[in-house]
């Protein structure tokens, strides 16, 4: 899909400084070629500005004198790009129906302009929306609903009872729905816990493969519109993400815990049961969070990385720092 | 379901004190209706007992008297309420029988109590024992053995040869016996090691959504009775775990450890190759277990969650943790 | 399949010492009979060379003189242990063809050599080679390309143009070419940024099962040659990994980190975006990587394992160690 440069300027919001120009692709700005737009959010990447072969560049007003071909001008760069990129990169429009190779329940409601894929299992009660698209080989177990204009991907498991709401992008291998991790001892064995609450996923969710949500225990598990969650994310039963919340991959969140809305959660990061993390708060990468946050800022823990054989030494004195504080303590008072 | 409470005493063994009534649902005690029941095992919510609208509560003896609604009396409300919830929310019974959508080798034997759901693959030799469910899009490679009254949820994976026994259940997206992860050196290049062991799995256990547990290098991979796995848990190739021990999400147990019975093992924790755990161990959530572990008792690793900025402090100077030792030494010396 | 002891003598380039007999299988040390044939790589098992009762060692030759049966005699028992695995449990040959259960789009390629199984999709315009299997369940989507002798097992997700080498494994939940995880802000809300590169497989990569590899933004995500991955790893958006790399489970490398060729990365290990880590190096388990590595050596950061009670005392005072340090500074200052 190709479009005018002065088109993705008034579609973008960005400004034009130069000629127009049909643009067809993005690239990287070291192989962009003609036809190609390209971005630079950092000054860093300056010093390809005059030689560049692309046709256009998208850049802050600062950059524009160094540059030698036509421009979009803006102060985010970086989001006039995106902008760019969905008109140039629209989402496959496939093909509204269903498959002779799906297996869809008499009772399940298909909305005429949704797809089913080959391999595709949709059982009894489920309700599907408007020009939604359930990839191959998924299975929709029975009553989930899943609203409109959703894009489902291949292989994903959506629990009987959950909820998807629209616009959502759920990636291949994810599992929403699975019983939560309940259990209660019962002698030396342990009594499953019935999980009998639900999932329920908001509007403009995206969830990245192979992630999992499980099931409430009593109460659902609820994701807020706008969240966005990478790859192999755990979310345990009962836990509630508020909106536009997002979550970088192979974090694992205990249950009952509450996060806010607008937080940014670094990856591999673990957050334990029934805490409480407000708005806006930032987690960095691999910390593990046992307490609750009630004020938002930047939270971390972890070490750092260091040569093995530093690491050793370092490491080792890590298990005698309290005593080596208490040693501090009276070489202060001695002296 | 509905019970009377009378019943639900005499079936968990517990004492009923009050009026009988009909009880159809569980529920939190915030938002508990009439044909509820609700329990209180933490007395910091106790707050609730005079103005809750439930039919009925799961109490110790202790919280009787502030008690306004009709109780059933337990040393241990967590598992008097667990039995009720087993009582009102049962398994669905799925109707025995294999879908006409589903791939059903000749030489398998499927269990006429059995059900298959639709997309689901029984690859040849599979024996399949009474009361059993496996999911759609579940595939179970040749020679596969399930027992009686196990759950498969929906695309699961069991690899060839691989045993479950009875009353299990299995969460969508668990792949049981892909290879181990075993290579040797050959040049510059890594030759596999054939992984001709396989995966057992006892009875009453429970496997959460994308956990994967691999075959084993020889000797086969063993998961005892009773043992639960929460979601995207890693077992590697000739582990074994005994009976009753519960391990929380997205932990990695790597090859050929052994792992005792009635531990507690939280999420994000490690546990490096050929170690043995002993029993009753509780390790806390993200440890890094680099040793083994003799004595029952509780370990963990990691370190504390602080503001970005002071944990910035904090963690550069670990880094001459060692360092600082020395010098501490030297003023012990020198003063 | 059996072989004569003298005939893998001469296929691995090992020695024999002793008579010649059959071999059958490959057992533990512990556990072989007659038929078996087993390895002693350490000295420390060195005791059992007397009491086997297996057919056959592999050995070295200082400890032939305590052995008591035939021997294959080696500089590298490990590697001919390995050798003599393949030989004598060669991968199960599948019947070419395509199942009638498999859903297979016209406009795909598939060699007749190769073979489909039930339940798998393929789907418009995908190329798959000579002798590759595609496993029940799988979902290949539109012009995937797959070499020659790959073994692609159960419920695999192959993304749309992803590309994938010759002899390959790639174990059963594995998903390929999922969007990588890219937004840019938008007032409070996210944009998704398109995911237009793709993945590519090089040969011999095997890829452990549930493991995610994302699409690249711009750039393809690049496994080289003979990379092997273990389970639940997750490779994000425009990462580069050179060829005979091995990565153990559950490690997480973040968008458009550049990895060399020829390193070990353990278990846990987070690498944080855009970094450039060199050739040969060993990133030992749990390491979180924040910053480039230039120079080949092993690399490690996280805290030991210790008994709860004491981790929490030392623990406490990694919180002030900032502080400690400049207290130990005032001392030696005022010494």
């Amino acid at each position: 899909m190709a479009y005018r440069l002065s088109e993705l300027a008034g579609l973008t919001g960005s400004k034009l400084v130069g000629d127009d120009c049909l643009i067809a692709a993005i690239a990287e700005i070291s192989s962009a070629g003609a036809g190609d737009i390209t971005f630079i959010s950092n000054a860093k990447y300056a010093e390809h500005l005059a030689d560049t072969h692309a046709s256009a560049l998208i850049i802050k007003a600062e950059l524009l004198a160094d540059c030698s071909v036509s421009a979009l001008v803006t102060d985010d760069p970086r989001l006039v790009y995106a902008k760019v990129a969905n008109l140039l990169y629209p989402p496959v429009n496939v093909v509204p129906g269903i498959s002779v190779d799906a297996v869809v329940s008499e009772s399940a409601y298909i909305d005429e302009t949704a797809s089913v894929a080959a391999g595709a299992v949709i059982a009894t009660g489920v309700r599907i929306g408007a020009g939604t698209q359930i990839g191959a080989g998924c299975v929709i177990e029975d009553n989930a609903i899943i609203g409109a204009n959703t894009r489902i991907n291949s292989n994903v498991t959506v629990g009987y009872s959950c909820e998807i709401g629209h616009d959502c992008i759920i990636h291949s291998g994810v599992v929403l729905g699975a019983d939560g991790f309940g259990f209660v001892k019962d002698g030396d064995a342990f009594l499953k816990i019935p999980q009998i609450g639900s999932v329920q996923i908001g509007d403009n969710v995206e969830i990245g493969a192979n992630t999992t949500i499980d099931r409430g225990a009593l109460e659902n598990t609820v994701i807020g519109d706008g969240v966005k969650l990478d790859n192999q994310i755990q979310i345990a039963h009962g836990v509630t993400i508020g909106a536009n919340t997002v979550i970088s991959s192979a974090t694992a969140i205990a249950g009952s815990t509450h996060i806010g809305s607008g937080c940014l959660i670094g990856g591999l990061v673990g957050i334990v049961e029934h805490l409480n993390i407000t708005d806006n708060v930032v987690i960095t990468g691999r910390t593990m969070v046992t307490r609750s946050i009630t004020q938002s800022g930047s939270y971390s823990s972890s070490t750092p990385m260091d040569t093995t054989e530093n690491w050793r030494k370092n490491s080792a004195r890590f298990r005698r720092l309290d005593e080596l504080a208490r040693r501090v303590a009276k070489l202060e008072k001695n002296k």
